[in-house]
């Protein structure tokens, strides 16, 4: 069994280490992953310039592998150079730095390349622990990552495409696994004005987290009392409300 | 009515400027677009270099800036800087040079922008033209785009995030609007491998489009027949079908 690990914090990042050691418990591990660190960078694919792939060397039987482009471009990559076209048999995206729960799964590039994955047809997992921090403490989170990984192959379905949050807990607070949607939420950013040495303004962006749903089964609402949610994706987009209401208006 | 207009090929590219144009009988229009083509950058958004925001000038009653950030960036920079923290009223994204049906949505800046203007609460519509050169032909589409503009502005509605695909023909061809889902679809890449003078791998991804839908009511199905087709989108992913059978698995 061959599995892919991508993630957007870069090869070196704690999280991703903690996943391909997890999922080296099921078969051979393959780390495909940003030499720098790429979040907040959506779904983006490099397409204007050339994509570099170096192999890093294999570390405790997990193969390390690190790419210039973003998590897609690493995904896309890993498949045609990696395994040679043929598709590895699960894709674990993560563990990220950070939250990738509600409106976020919008900007992230965990979840780009857990959707490149599924997209693929490979059954996927992104994983997500809510701390930014490059020295946050994945112990407490480990056994749930196995669990997560045991019943992805354990189903034995091709469409599998969950995203998995964990809050940042001691392990003894943590209260198990929810299943759960989406919250709806948004960044809204301010732009905050610097002056540059030479007279020119710039700005950098910096988000309030505006929540726009108390309801109890969403993702933020199970993390916020301790419980590690794990939300299903899929990416049809289309709102299918909307388009019954609308073949009236065209 | 204030109006914002984005895209992602650039602020200079011919089809976000006949889109400000069409905008801008019903509004004023305000152009905020990326100083370099941006297309396949998806959802990224910029947080680790400084923004930078040019005033261009004026043409026409149409008010132009140039943005070095990627489309969502042009969002929140013209939310907070150009319009003082006040949402537009309508945000229009494209015209795209290239098609964003199927499941290019994913991958596009044209549809971030949309998706961006939508997560505010900004009535938001995308347009692409199913031709990526610079020189595309938009006069047939451009009464099309104000019928679309029209509708959005008439039903007077928060919660529209629409995106419109015109295939590539005459006007006398265009067999009208067909409102409609995403096709299912997939872009396989292959990595063209190059070497460098110094004799270093490389990689250029180039990609099959493959289509996983045959069914006749999708955006690809209408567009081949020559209609234009209008997806509605959301941005709520939770996959509630899976949501319900994982219940019983965790």
């Amino acid at each position: 069994m061959r599995i892919l690990v991508v993630n957007d914090d870069g090869y070196f990042a704690p999280g991703i280490r903690h996943l391909a050691k997890v999922a080296s418990k099921f078969g051979e591990v393959f780390v495909v992953a940003p030499d720098a660190p790429r979040s907040g960078q959506g779904h983006a694919v490099t397409l204007v310039t050339p994509l570099r792939l170096h192999e890093l060397g294999t570390e405790e039987g997990i193969h390390y592998y690190s790419c210039n482009g973003t998590p897609a471009d690493c995904v896309k990559l890993a498949v045609k150079v990696v395994f040679g076209g043929d598709h590895p048999d699960y894709l674990f995206s993560g563990i990220n730095h950070g939250s990738n729960a509600s409106s976020n799964i919008v900007y992230s590039g965990t979840v780009a390349g857990l959707i490149e994955g599924a997209l693929a047809g490979v059954p996927s997992v992104a994983f997500s622990l809510m701390d930014h921090s490059l020295q946050a403490d994945f112990e407490p989170v480990l056994d749930y990552v196995e669990e997560v990984i045991r019943k992805c192959i354990e189903t034995g379905r091709k469409d599998i495409c969950w995203s998995v949050n964990f809050p940042k807990l001691p392990k003894t607070a943590l209260k198990g696994i929810k299943v759960c949607r989406v919250a709806k939420a948004y960044w809204d950013e301010d732009a905050v004005e610097r002056v540059d040495p030479a007279g020119r303004k710039y700005y950098w962006l910096e988000g309030d987290f505006i929540r726009k749903d108390d309801a109890p089964d969403t993702d933020l609402a199970y993390t916020d009392q301790g419980y590690v949610s794990l939300t299903p994706l899929h990416f049809d987009w289309t709102d299918y409300a909307e388009m019954e209401r609308l073949k009236g208006l065209f």
